[in-house]
């Protein structure tokens, strides 16, 4: 690590601390429209941080030095504290007094589009703060979808070099490049969030609902704007049925849009990770409505809609709640707990081991069986019909062996704090896969994580950093090597 | 898989069920010494299964063909589920009436060392029944070190081939040598046992209760005398810290030993093991007893003595409860979750993870760090000064992955009889874990598994045998290829 790496790190962040401090002025709008006082907070934070970032850009401008793997991990881990910290100051400020640590957590949870709340009563807050939490998501929600594509692989994170564009991102210089395959994103992102918007104000949401909505949809977040999350619309099925496919749609790789207008070959586009992924959907939702059905009673019609949408929403990651769903009967808990392990398809918003990495593991130990019976026997695997090279199964199983122990270490931790087993494994759980609703009483789908001791929420900010960055990417900062000059 | 495999494999089989039989013949006599009608239940059983036995061995007699892994693979997978059926019988049969499931149950607790039971109010059993379950586990331990130390090293299953006794293993016909090591072995463990018993014994136990507890003991099982299991003896410090003690003693590879004795150099034979091993303990059994110590106010001393005696009992997957460690606070029972996972020594009788393979995946893990660092760096991986190759380093991290699989797959079909997440998911964990307590109210150390439904009670069965035989060895039974002639 040297200087210009250190130097350059703090201007990145600045430069898209100064992006995040323009982006206050929409809650500093919506709330002096609603007559609210908080729109003062959001325009002083603005301004704050934006003379502090553009001071600290100046200060800090020069030659971008060359690309290394570690000056990447260091402008990854940089961009998201600073922005988390930046996030955080308009919660502390405003007139809900929410405390640092609170803050601080909200503030995680909406980049890393977890989606697990401190905040109760939404449907009282001020229409600001509500915006500023769903805008922290769509940002992230970009962040993260740019970091997947461009910078993960190329660092070679638990598997994901399999995603490269094409073999030239090796190059020292992937700058331009990057800023095409960037535009076009932010393109897209752009349009999947209006025609959500759409979708959700044609079938009932008002407007500003469907702002909230569709931008926490789109980045698989899920924060909302009323305690009941999307079961204040339970009524409306159609409702239902349009988030359930936005968030399907948003968990899908974004790759596969993008190879689709580059005009490759069909066999490519149909990313590996597709089939599985919507077949687990299926699958879930099939077997959850029918335990839901026997359970309570209602239509197979009414239990396919809230089974598909609850479903979606933790395959996806995105963590809306319709029900309560820890009451749908063992199996469906059952279920629910597995799916909070799964998450969507690499090159999207959602989080958790996501559905390249349990193919590959599948395939792996299926691999190792043959080998088992064979020993002297040749045994390739394929993803999609193109081998995949030993080096990417190793990464894959390091991040599996990685994701258990931080798992198990930070379940020690919280509970080492006061919290019961069930809340400081599955709080952890949800943390690290970025789902949001955890298990228990004290963070279940009908709760929030309000009630958690200060301890424990700051051990769940660092596991949504982790999550959210691949593991690795943060755990490599503890490496002494990692800081030599 | 040709006939000459599968013929030997069941007259190997019938071999060892014809000694099982004999073995019958001690609670035969424990029942008609204490006046206890089931002496002709176990003389029955022994005798019917005895002359079935030596028909199939007659039937089946020919000569061996040549080892095969396959061959192999069936072999464990016969010898295993013959056992728990033979095992199984005198429970059935006996005045208790406890039902198939049940007994098969029972019975394979025992034979895997697990120590789960569904026997309640164990103070009044007859003495035959309670020495059946502690002679099953001792004959349990027998069996799981001679496939330790013989036959997985063979079948490089989850990176054992790092404990192959010397290179000649490889060859085709390793019978004479591991005649010779089985020899040793078995000394080795009847001189422990007898040790275990005096301690036992000369610190107050009577002489039933000694005997039963030292084999239940150096097996690392777990099956008691009393519902209080070593509850019981609170009272009795001197005896817990012998418990405490053994549990430890039977958690070491017993490599180590045996290295000892053909006089390998020192460095070779501190075992690689040992050291995070016995740090494991110690680390715990500190954090629990303060825990302890704070939450109940007794003294430092006593609550060491309870905390070394159940850190020993979980770590060791023994699964003696001297009381119900999770009303010690959030912190112990974190702990104890944690050490749930853990196992004890590659080796040793005892299940779970294991230490070398939590050594492995965390040296794995930070050389894969070093690598994102700096990518053409070379990166070595050692244990106790020796390279290890990276075929062993696949095994172990493949070990993870399919026990990770299996424990969420296992914990949803669980769920799916209707029983609650934490029983389904402690219970698969304690099971595939060979521990015996699970948390939560049903199956917790306070309690036993009696009153968990019946198709919930085959699936543990399942996940003890794949615990035991360390997964794969299960698993290469679903690959159709292995049944191809």
């Amino acid at each position: 690590m040297n200087r210009a790496h250190l130097r350059t790190a703090a201007f990145v962040s600045a430069f898209f601390a100064a992006h995040l401090s323009a982006a206050m002025l929409l809650p500093a709008i919506a709330d002096l429209f609603q007559g609210n006082d908080d729109w003062k907070v959001f325009l002083a934070s603005a301004m704050v941080i934006g003379f502090l970032s553009v001071l600290i850009m100046l200060a800090t401008r020069g030659p971008a030095p060359s690309f290394t793997p570690r000056f990447g991990f260091l402008i990854v881990n940089c961009l998201w504290l600073s922005a988390t910290l930046v996030g955080a100051l308009p919660f502390y400020l405003s007139t809900l007094h929410p405390g640092i640590v609170d803050s601080l957590f909200e503030s995680m949870s909406g980049l890393t589009t977890t989606g697990s709340t401190v905040f109760t009563g939404l449907e009282h807050l001020p229409h600001g703060i509500l915006l500023w939490r769903a805008l922290l998501q769509w940002l992230g929600g970009i962040g993260i979808l740019a970091m997947g594509l461009l910078l993960l692989p190329l660092l070679e994170i638990g598997g994901h070099q399999l995603f490269r564009i094409e073999s030239s991102d090796k190059a020292d210089k992937p700058l331009p490049r990057m800023r095409q395959v960037m535009a076009l994103l932010i393109q897209f992102y752009l349009v999947t969030t209006a025609t959500c918007f759409g979708a959700y104000a044609a079938l009932g949401m008002d407007w500003f609902d469907a702002v909230v909505h569709a931008f926490t949809t789109v980045s698989t977040g899920g924060y909302s704007t009323t305690d009941a999350s999307f079961g204040a619309f339970t009524g409306k099925p159609a409702l239902l049925w349009a988030g359930t496919l936005f968030m399907l749609l948003a968990a899908l790789p974004f790759f596969m849009f993008l190879k689709a207008f580059t005009a490759r070959p069909t066999k490519e586009i149909l990313d590996p990770q597709v089939v599985p992924f919507l077949g687990a959907f299926v699958f879930a939702t099939f077997f959850v409505a029918l335990g839901l059905e026997l359970e309570s009673g209602t239509s197979f019609a009414n239990a396919l809609t809230l089974s598909a949408f609850n479903v979606a929403s933790i395959i996806t990651t995105t963590g809306y709640a319709a029900e309560d769903y820890t009451l749908w009967g063992p199996l469906a808990v059952g279920v629910f707990f597995g799916l909070t392990f799964l998450g969507g398809c690499a090159g999207s918003t959602s989080g958790g081991l996501k559905t390249y990495r349990l193919v590959i593991i599948f395939k792996a130990v299926v691999s190792a069986l043959q080998k088992l019976i064979y020993p002297h026997g040749v045994h390739r695997m394929t993803l999609a019909g193109r081998s995949v090279d030993a080096g990417v199964v190793h990464s894959v199983l390091i991040f599996l062996a990685a994701y258990i122990l931080i798992l198990c270490a930070l379940t020690l931790a919280v509970a080492a704090t006061g919290e019961d087993l069930v809340t400081a494994f599955t709080g952890v759980l949800t943390a690290l896969n970025n789902v949001g609703p955890g298990f228990g009483n004290i963070i279940g789908p009908a709760s929030t994580f309000a009630d958690l001791n200060s301890p424990a929420k700051l051990i769940l900010c660092a596991a949504m950093l982790l999550g959210r960055l691949e593991i690795l990417t943060v755990l490599v900062l503890l490496v002494p090597r990692f800081w030599r000059g």
